[in-house]
């Protein structure tokens, strides 16, 4: 397949470019009342999914995801040679037993809400060099699931603080693969560890802007690229206030992004009134590319994007441990 | 780099060879007393290592790791392209915090205990693709900290039952890299989600085994090797009875593994008399591998290794929602 090359900074380029060629998206009853509502293949009614749990109803999301990406790709499950996920509940369950559904090989992969580009850009490098052909990304998160693992139960009734973001219902996935047609994977920039010392479990825009910006700059840096060459620089969950911040930081290292910054959390919802900050959860960044985004790129509203996710590495015994809050962001760039 | 081939069925062929060039491997208390004390590198006399909670002793030991592995090599952390890794800690926070330690980018990764195997798999991708020249590949668990997350509290201490193994407290990793020299990488084989049914969280080696025994014959049949082209076949912590569950496994499918097979699980303590069925964890592949197994091999001991470690796609949550074991396996073959 001749590799020609291959890697500067921690970004590396895809020379044979792998292609998006479907995607699908399953959302919740109240993500079906914002924007996506009307982009997602499935929007939900009953965010039970008529399972008995939270979490089946999250693993049936996901796992229906992928079956869609797959129909619609206009293949069957014998054609997928492997599938990368991975979702914010312990162990990741939901993409385990998800992928307990499937024949093919499944990789496991954690990187909180950045799961869904981590999960792209691995897929991406496989399809690249030759190993696979067709290879199923995908993700999602739950509400409820979130809520009781991460927070309180339901039942308790808690009062949210206005930092607070509300975690997205609804699971997405798209499938990538060595044709000639479809929406290019150009290069990937593969996000460090980032921690500022923010320790409010409920601010995590705040602590994870500094990963999206470290990457983002990254990205600029390594592909010799503005923000100005982008239609679009899209962040998964940071909401409005990790937005601002995002949009500081990258300011301060004379990068000015406030015009094509777009974040998943905060356009997810047509009001954030009740959510405060917006959307974040694995499902966020999920939903919104693999419906609304995807989906202008083909019809040739948005050229080239750096899809930049974002991932809050903490959990409840790291916070209760006193720790802070790392937070990383791996970037793909996507071009069409 | 010319890219030969590739892939048959499920596995990939690594052609430029990525190598395994340093390795290292730290251990509890326990383990030190067993076969693999007088090969690690550091064996620790206080489980704690010297920090105030059984999960911040973990990520010590995982992170030390990590920088055993690096200086081994003769490298410093700025020569570094990547980290891979992932525990059994909800969300992976041994890891993601042992990522914090460093500058380099980290992508998590999450295979219960086949974490290594999978986290080596994904570095070699990258090496031989030459997305990367030098990958860390490590993981690891702690007996303290996996038995309140997934068990008992310790304090409590309640009756382990005879099919029950016991979380190996350790650490290892392995530097992959594009260098001449070195322990050879030459395939992978990428797992399957099997699930038999199991239900009895006690029991893992018995939800593992068919995982096992599926990515061991499915190396076999894509590489038209048989057992006896190995010099050992290395699973990771079926333990006593998973063992003997994975050889009946493939004698059926018409393979005998029994004159090579070896666990990890088997062979880490001394007497498994207070451990019942052996070791188990993602620590305990991770530990004899990087030590003994790795070792052995640059003595000449063994040529050729097929290492598959297995891991449990459970959490609480899932075996508290009355759901069974799914289980998976992936396989490197190692040769020197």
């Amino acid at each position: 397949m001749g590799i020609k090359q291959v890697k500067k900074g921690n970004t590396v380029f895809f020379n044979n470019t792998p292609r998006i060629t479907s995607y699908a998206a399953i959302c919740g009853s109240k993500e079906k009342t914002g924007v996506i509502g009307a982009f997602a293949d499935v929007a939900l009614d009953d965010d039970m999914y008529g399972e008995s749990t939270y979490e089946k109803a999250e693993c049936k999301m996901l796992s229906d995801a992928i079956s869609l990406v797959i129909e619609k790709g206009g293949l069957k499950q014998q054609d997928i040679d492997v599938m990368l996920s991975g979702d914010l509940l312990n162990q990741i369950i939901s993409a385990s037993f998800a992928a307990r559904d499937y024949l093919f090989p499944f990789l496991g992969v954690y990187s909180a809400c950045s799961t869904m580009s981590e999960s792209i850009m691995l897929a991406a490098m496989m399809v690249n060099a030759g190993y696979v052909k067709r290879a199923v990304a995908a993700t999602g998160s739950h509400f409820a699931s979130a809520e009781r693992q991460y927070r309180y139960p339901l039942e308790l009734g808690c009062t949210r603080p206005p930092q607070a973001q509300w975690t997205v219902t609804g699971a997405g996935g798209c499938l990538i693969t060595d044709a000639k047609e479809g929406i290019r994977i150009t290069s990937a920039t593969m996000g460090r560890v980032c921690d500022y010392g923010v320790t409010d479990v409920n601010n995590m825009g705040a602590a994870m802007a500094p990963a999206a910006a470290d990457t983002i700059m990254q990205h600029f840096i390594d592909t010799g690229t503005s923000p100005t060459d982008y239609d679009m620089i899209l962040t998964g969950d940071l909401g409005a206030l990790g937005s601002r911040i995002v949009k500081d930081l990258s300011w301060e290292k004379g990068y000015d992004i406030s015009k094509n910054h777009v974040d998943c959390g905060e356009i997810i919802y047509k009001v954030i009134e009740n959510e405060f900050q917006g959307g974040s959860g694995a499902g966020c960044s999920a939903v919104v590319l693999n419906s609304y985004v995807l989906s202008k790129m083909q019809s040739g509203l948005y050229k080239r994007i750096l899809f930049a996710a974002t991932g809050a590495l903490l959990s409840t015994v790291s916070s209760g441990q006193g720790e802070s809050i790392p937070a990383i962001s791996h970037a793909v760039e996507l071009e069409y």
